[in-house]
């Protein structure tokens, strides 16, 4: 039931931006989803539905993810752990280091946040090459937390992202 | 009810972190806040509670605000409004300048998001100096909108962040 409604708004209002952020990339914006209240509840209940029962946490990576996971943890009554960019959380952190198309970063989160063994839903808006996604399950593992699934809004199956992820349980919305 | 149960989680669960993110500089951690359920639901709903009926979106500043303003939108049915560091928002935005301690910052907004005369409720963590809220605030009424009100979890008191926010609606679940 979720699932058609979210797909329906995202047919309705999510847009193609050609050449952003740089020329040849068509960016797909899901701010006008966002920004819908219903589209939200459609999007963030469709995502979770597939791991119902399965998860104590909900994991989002810096800054778009934040808006989905925490719209989800709400609605699910979980809390939320932040995967963040170097130098933005004020404690001991793990940090991961991953290779981009161009160059490199890093992503960071506080190992001490949740008991070992909690089980993580990692969520996030776009399945693009997989590099942010894999380094955020290592994350999640190596703080001793376990990878309940991942919830993405769009998989771009042109970059076969879901081969860094082997194993995993990857739910998308959309595949285009 | 809901202001109590916020209150108590904060006392709980938030964190002071001396000289982060740069020394004599207090940072108040509440990452163990949004991580715990019932501790980020008590947080949200008490945000909302002294705005109902007078908002029609959510909006949050990149990145920690996006947790609280997504939490809140699906909290109250209603959509969000990423209000974004430069180059991050893919179609034409609105830009506002502003000054931090050293230093300046701009923010940006798709001014296309909302119908002219949507009324925004902004939501934030931590009003501090009152920079990043005025040019929030800046940034929605450029756009057309308006300014509901500005509920945040912690006020620094010190700061006087208000100051630079006169004749706003600002709730504080905290101040210190």
């Amino acid at each position: 039931m979720s699932l058609d409604a979210a797909r329906e708004a995202l047919e309705r209002l999510s847009r193609v931006i050609p050449d952003f952020p740089s020329p040849g990339i068509s960016f797909r914006d899901l701010t006008p989803v966002f920004a819908d209240g219903p589209a939200l509840r459609a999007v963030t209940d469709a995502l979770l539905e597939p791991f119902a029962g399965r998860y104590d946490v909900i994991a989002g990576v810096e800054a778009r993810g934040f808006v989905l996971a925490a719209s989800a943890a709400y609605a699910s009554g979980r809390g939320v752990v932040m995967i963040r960019k170097p130098g933005k959380l004020p404690r001991a952190v793990l940090s991961e280091d991953y290779d981009l198309e161009y160059g490199s970063a890093t992503l960071q989160v506080h190992d001490d946040e949740l008991p070992k063994g909690t089980r993580v839903l990692l969520i996030d808006d776009v399945l693009a090459t997989g590099g942010t996604l894999a380094a955020s399950c290592s994350l999640i593992e190596r703080a001793g937390w376990t990878v309940a699934g991942i919830g993405v809004v769009l998989e771009l199956s042109a970059l076969a992202g879901a081969n860094k992820l082997p194993g995993r349980d990857i739910q998308s919305l959309q595949v285009v």
